[in-house]
């Protein structure tokens, strides 16, 4: 499960009412509302408030996306390693390539100090709704309210941090129906303790992403330090024994980064019926063209490798969406769902603000699906697929944006932006030309072909010259590959803009003004729209489902729960469980070419290996991007597992939960210990996991 | 250049008219109108008749699509690997992969003798032109018309066939313009001599297809026999002692498929603006998809690789195409013809039966665009993407149409056909369920999405399932795997098709209607309607330009003509040349790996071969799909190369001729040698082509 799921679609962060529809064990439940009743209901087991106290402070959320957990008292934290990858590459040289090889510190000395990684542990939980909702005046216009609001939160953040030292946020949950002041300790001081080679972490590449069965050691080991010293830790949790059995009762602790189970029917049909096909479109010829750039040369595929990767894993995650969009079952529960919501709001007087609410977003929906193509070829910029695009336009709205008020500028442009905007502008990142040009080359065809070539702004983009002449002429033109320059054109204002000539930051002003005239009817007819009718809407399902749901996720602490959990697919059972025994086979059986190269270490140590031992396993348990790394936990709070992807049929959770094939995809504690133990002796880290004497 | 280019659009022939609009060395010549005054005037060369003469017996064309020539006085023939392949793989077994390792064989009685290899050579041609117009009186209703022409045809191929022994066909030519008639000499005892591996052949592989520089060695040697000895050849080509320089007038003798160069501004609009873009979606699609299936596994990978080593072949093909189309420079020369033939009939009162033939060719491209989604989806399959629903479709037509008298069938059910149907219908070749799982549950998705789930026939075929549940009930219901339930069914016509109540059968009846309504509509509202009026537009052209022209590629012997030249992509020159040396610079910058992995001995002899030694080279030569293993020629008839290829911008060729960067692209007769003498010591088979004694 990679960071590309937290890309998708339009924040909104609002409640799904379970009220009819919950099928299994649903739900990313608040620590602060934990659903005792339906664990008592259905598998007799409460978890009493010191457990959930428990498992809340074990908890670790990366700043960087994705979860962990303490499993020693000395502060040693497990996650993926997919989550720690960034780090592992800042951490390697060309001599020691960490990511490629692995990294196992056989002393605290040896621990590597990550950079810029910080991890957050959720101290308290605070409902602060009344206090927010008294400084919001009723009957203010939206532009007041929303000022009156970022004002409490910000003196309610400012006094919490204050008086306890701990990070403070207000966190808006049901879409603005409860705010509830989270507090987080906060540890900067991490070090890496142990990695395996990352061709076993992501065993399969991108060919098994998102697919069961699986045999993936996605685990890495890190350490929080405090004063230098390894961080005293009451909270961790203890490894079980014996791991998880089939049927099992297990919980995931961890922070689910964004769902979008609010959709209304309308939306959904928008996303079925054109946004994910138009995307998919897309997603396939990038793909292709980017696969035979790849296909030339090694240098090439090594060029476009993590584009490419972006791109394949992108189009995974929306076939997997629009598969139970057209699952007639899965999109007739949201038609109920809806349903249900209309005749309370027909019932209710006090619900009569949300009574065209629906209407509304449908034809927000109508307008996107009239502008999608022509917003995304101009303003996302896909007919212009060059970094030197993205330079030309920052540079040429800059120019026209700073000059203004801060509050006047496009969002990307203000003060509290700039920082990342010249992240991105002077980044010192290799570029291609040879792989802009088949770029631009390719999205030029695409801006023909869609908007047709006797349009006046296809006609002043291509200048009377076929696609791939025009690409040329624009790369070997532009003076944008030299980080100088674009330095020099940002500071330079307008003036210097204006008198550069660029011809990519004259493309980029031939296209400005259809292009943010899109980006205005989006923001007004479309997201504003929206934005207001949902809110409308979650009131009224907080008001008929309040106590007895849960948020749609906000990459805040989340519980879940379900058993682990075997599926048929295609008319063939797929079991819960793999072994470390089908790792080999699986690489015997292609060869052990990559994506199925399996490790030297692991080939030699094979021998040693109880091939038995349980590898990977389904479970039927909601999550979502930002859950990576989340720990699998027993009815005794006892590490089982570590979630660490979904298979396809879970893709669809971003909207709607079900379990009839989608599952949340672990590494097996055992597995893990088996792999520390035979193949990369590391008795100190199994007895430090396990409780015995750590060094 | 391989068969998927004989496989695009729809089947017309007619004439191109080149009085205004001709750019370089265009034109694929009949050899009974040979362009001597333009070479006499461009390159100071008149080919003799005797010369003619001499290339053009010296020519050989493949029945299984391809060209090829004599090289010796016994019965040599030279053409390309990719175009014996197929009688290659063939003459395979388990034991012995000649398609794979290659073969040569060291005396004759090791020569091997291919399956159903049938060779013809052209012997004369006659003008029937006017014999076969006496026998079609005017003012015959289209119909009456066909017949009589068809009737004078048979008389005339059959006269001939008894007068002379040869087989004799009539070709009519720029659209019916003139009618010549070719008696051709077959072979059909077909020997290989040698062949090289095929990863030499096609080294490279489709990373490289369509691309240039290239360094393969796409030849094969067979060898006629007649009587069981080696046959006899007067006209042979003899090989040339220093083989063709930068620059110098080259000759190609072969036989160019099909070309579609008369199309009208309107029809080449509707490739570019919804023919090409809307199969490109789906080419890009298929791509990924089957990709996707081949990562998962070796396996996989060997039972999709031909469907997606086809895919992606056309792909290839339409970009090339597409591009061609976008290229306004390009687009340009068409309208400029089309201004100049709308202007002589404006102006010529005989032309006025052609006055409105511009317009009804647009208004039924208007109508293939109205329907060319539905037609993809239903008529021609795309909607459900298994062998199944073929082999579904066959039977359920195959009762009803059967019954019905010959003529009243549909074509493909009429008695000429009936063969080739049955042969696909009763196929032994294996079927993967898995794999017909993954292409019907994308193209159930794509008919979803494409015509929306809510079309009463879509919903009738997915039957309130999802496309995969769907797709799985289908697949797993069937009973159409077994050839022999197939036969039974065939035989038992339309009762046992009834009561066979076999699931992909009734999902063929439930589209069959809809399907063959828009067939109809296709085929009265569209193709008759550009039949009528391309023939008109040939008459008008023909009057214009003849005797200074050629017609549209008829897969029969041409000559094109035209300079070795390099030419400049993206600001780089690419030189005319390759060399022996290039071939192991790009295998290693590719690490070997597929498809840049170079076969044992030739690693092995690296250091016997001369590396400067010319490989591959490009020429501005006039070619298209079935021109593959046509000899390279120069103005002594010496072979100077092969082709084997276009690059990507010769694509454009099937509508036009430009040789700004298109190329045809040939092995060099001097690379030939040079791997003959230093890789397969195969010195007997030089000495034959150099003119040495054979054995």
């Amino acid at each position: 499960m990679t960071k590309q799921l937290f890309a998708a679609g339009v924040c909104l962060a609002m409640l799904l009412g379970t009220g009819v529809a919950v099928l299994g064990d649903e739900g990313m439940w608040l620590f602060n509302a934990p659903p005792k009743e339906l664990l008592k209901k259905r598998y007799g087991f409460v978890p009493s408030d010191a457990w959930l106290e428990h498992v809340q402070k074990a908890s670790v959320r990366f700043n960087s996306g994705g979860s962990g957990s303490f499993v020693s008292p000395d502060g040693l934290v497990m996650t993926n390693h997919h989550v720690a990858a960034d780090a592992i590459q800042k951490l390697s040289t060309k001599e020691n390539d960490y990511l490629r090889d692995g990294f196992f510190a056989k002393t605290r000395e040896q621990e590597l100090k990550c950079v810029d990684l910080e991890l957050n542990v959720l101290m308290s939980i605070e409902d602060v709704t009344e206090r927010v909702n008294a400084a919001v005046k009723p009957g203010l216009p939206p532009e007041e309210a929303a000022k009156a609001r970022r004002a409490i939160i910000a003196t309610i953040e400012k006094e919490s941090k204050d008086k306890t030292g701990l990070r403070s946020n207000v966190i808006p949950l049901f879409a603005g129906g409860q705010y509830h002041l989270y507090r987080f300790k906060q540890y900067t001081d991490v070090r890496l303790v142990f990695a395996p080679e990352q061709q076993i972490a992501f065993f399969g590449g991108d060919a098994d992403n998102f697919a069961y069965p699986r045999y993936d050691l996605d685990v890495t080991f890190l350490r929080v330090y405090e004063n230098g010293k390894p961080a005293k830790i009451e909270h961790y949790l203890k490894w079980s024994a014996n791991g998880a059995q089939e049927g099992e009762l297990v919980f995931v602790s961890g922070h689910p980064g964004r769902t979008n189970r609010q959709n209304t029917v309308a939306e959904l049909e928008y996303l079925r019926d054109t946004g994910y096909p138009f995307l998919l479109q897309r997603l396939n010829r990038l793909e292709v063209m980017l696969s035979v750039y790849s296909g030339q040369s090694q240098e090439n595929a090594r060029r476009a490798k993590d584009e490419l990767f972006g791109v394949a894993n992108s189009r995974k995650a929306r076939i997997g969406g629009l598969q139970g969009l057209l699952d007639p079952q899965l999109f007739g529960r949201k038609v109920a769902e809806e349903r249900r919501l209309r005749e309370a709001i027909a019932k209710e007087p006090k619900f009569k603000e949300a009574a065209d609410a629906f209407d509304r977003i449908a034809a927000a929906e109508k307008k996107r699906a009239e502008i999608i193509k022509d917003l995304t070829l101009l303003e996302n910029g896909a007919g212009f697929n060059s970094i030197y695009f993205s330079f030309a336009r920052t540079l040429l709205r800059a120019a026209d944006e700073l000059p203004k008020d801060n509050a006047e500028r496009l969002p990307e442009f203000r003060d509290s932006g700039l920082d990342s905007l010249k992240l991105a502008l002077f980044t010192e990142e290799a570029i291609y030309n040879d792989l802009e040009q088949v770029k631009l080359t390719d999205s030029l065809i695409f801006l023909a072909i869609t908007r047709g070539v006797n349009d006046k702004l296809v006609q002043a983009v291509l200048q009377g010259k076929s696609p791939q002449a025009r690409a040329f002429e624009l790369i070997n033109g532009t003076k944008l590959k030299d980080v100088a320059v674009r330095k020099a054109l940002f500071e330079g204002g307008k003036k210097a803009v204006d008198e550069a000539k660029d011809p990519f930051i004259e493309l980029a002003r031939v296209v400005d003004a259809e292009s943010r005239r899109l980006r205005k009817i989006f923001e007004s007819e479309v997201d504003e729209v929206k934005k207001q009718a949902y809110a409308q809407l979650a009131k009224v399902r907080y008001a008929l489902d309040a106590g007895t749901t849960y948020p749609d996720a906000t990459f805040t602490l989340r519980l879940a729960f379900g058993p682990v959990k075997g599926y048929e697919e295609d008319g063939k059972q797929i079991p819960a469980f793999t072994d470390i025994g089908g790792l080999y086979r699986r690489g015997q059986e292609n060869d052990f070419k990559p994506p199925f190269d399996i490790p030297e270490r692991w080939l030699k140590r094979k021998d040693k290996l109880n091939l038995k031992t349980p590898f990977n396993f389904v479970a039927a348990i909601d999550i979502i991007g930002g859950n990576s790394g989340s720990p699998v936990i027993n009815k005794n709070a006892e590490v089982v597992g570590l979630i660490f992807d979904g298979n396809i049929q879970s893709l669809v959770w971003d909207f709607i939960y079900d379990d009839t094939q989608a599952r949340s995809v672990s590494v097996d504690s055992r597995g893990i210990i088996e792999a520390l133990r035979n193949v990369y002796d590391a008795h100190d880290l199994i007895a430090e996991l396990t409780g015995g004497r750590a060094k």
